[in-house]
C-alpha cells in the first residue's frame, strides 16, 4: 500500500459489514460469520446509546475494504463529581496495512472522542506486546487486567 | 461489627446517597460532594440503561449505612458473535467493614448479573496489591492496564 495515501477515520456506518470488517475483528479474536440480521440487529443496539457507544473504521478507498477499527464507550459514575471514563476495545489494523500509523489514528479519534464527552480519563486493556505502541499514543500503564471466563 | 450477621446484596437505590453511599466511594478516589440534584440525575441515567448497568450495595441495616458497593456495565460487541463483555468497576468495602467477605459477596453478585446478561467473560482492573483477593474470587491475570488522564 501507499503510506502517501490518506486514510480518515469515520463512523461504522451498517454497509461496513460488505466491506469486511467482520473478517477484520477476526484478526484480533474468535469471530465467526455474523448474518446480516444478526449484524443490524446490534449495529442498531449500539447506534441507540448514541455517542456514548462509537466504533470507528477506516476504509480503504481503493479497495474498498475496512482496515482498521476501533471502539469507545463512555462510563457514567457517581465518583470524580458524576465523572465519565472512556473504554477504549477491540483496535486491530489489517496485518496488510500495518506500519502506516492506522492504529495510532483509531487512538487519536477515540481518545478525543472520549475528552469530548468530557471523560476524565481513558483506559484501555492491552497484552504487554502492545504495551510500547500505547506509550507512543500517549497511554501509561496503571493496574493490571484481571478477566473470568464463562464460555 | 458482628461476622455472624447476615448481609445482603441488592440494587442501588435513590435513597442511598442519605445512607453514606458518597462517603463509601471517597475511600476509593477523588469523590467530592454531590447535590441531590447532580446524584438523582445520574442515577437515572444509569437506571435508564436497566440490566445493562448495575450498581449493588450492600447496607449494614444496623447503623443504616451503606458498607460496601461495585458495578457492572455490559459492553455489546461484535466479536464473539456478538457477544457480551461485563466490565466491573468501583468495588470498595468500607475499611471499618473489612473481614467478612463483603468484597468477595459484591464480586460474586456482579459477576453472576454478567453472566445471566450473557456475557462470554467479565473484567476488571485492579492494583498488584488486590489480585489476590481477585484471584480468590475466580478472576485471573491477562493483560495490562493503559491509561490517559485529561484532568
Amino acid at each position: 500500500m501507499d503510506a502517501e495515501h490518506k486514510f480518515g477515520v469515520r463512523k461504522l456506518e451498517i454497509l461496513d459489514k460488505s466491506k469486511g470488517f467482520i473478517e477484520l475483528l477476526q484478526q484480533l479474536t474468535i469471530c465467526d460469520s455474523v448474518s446480516d440480521k444478526e449484524f443490524e440487529e446490534r449495529f442498531q443496539e449500539i447506534n441507540s446509546y448514541g455517542d456514548n457507544h462509537l466504533i470507528c473504521v477506516i476504509e480503504d478507498d481503493r479497495s474498498g475494504k475496512i482496515i482498521a477499527t476501533g471502539s469507545v464507550f463512555i462510563e457514567k459514575k457517581f465518583l470524580r463529581n458524576c465523572g465519565k471514563v472512556g473504554h477504549i476495545e477491540d483496535v486491530v489494523v489489517d496485518s496488510a496495512a500495518r506500519g502506516m500509523q492506522l492504529g495510532k489514528k483509531i487512538i487519536e479519534f477515540l481518545t478525543d472522542h472520549a475528552h469530548s464527552m468530557g471523560c476524565y480519563k481513558v483506559i484501555l486493556d492491552c497484552s504487554l506486546e502492545n504495551k510500547a505502541f500505547y506509550e507512543k499514543c500517549g497511554y501509561k500503564q496503571k493496574e493490571v487486567q484481571m478477566v473470568k471466563y464463562f464460555m
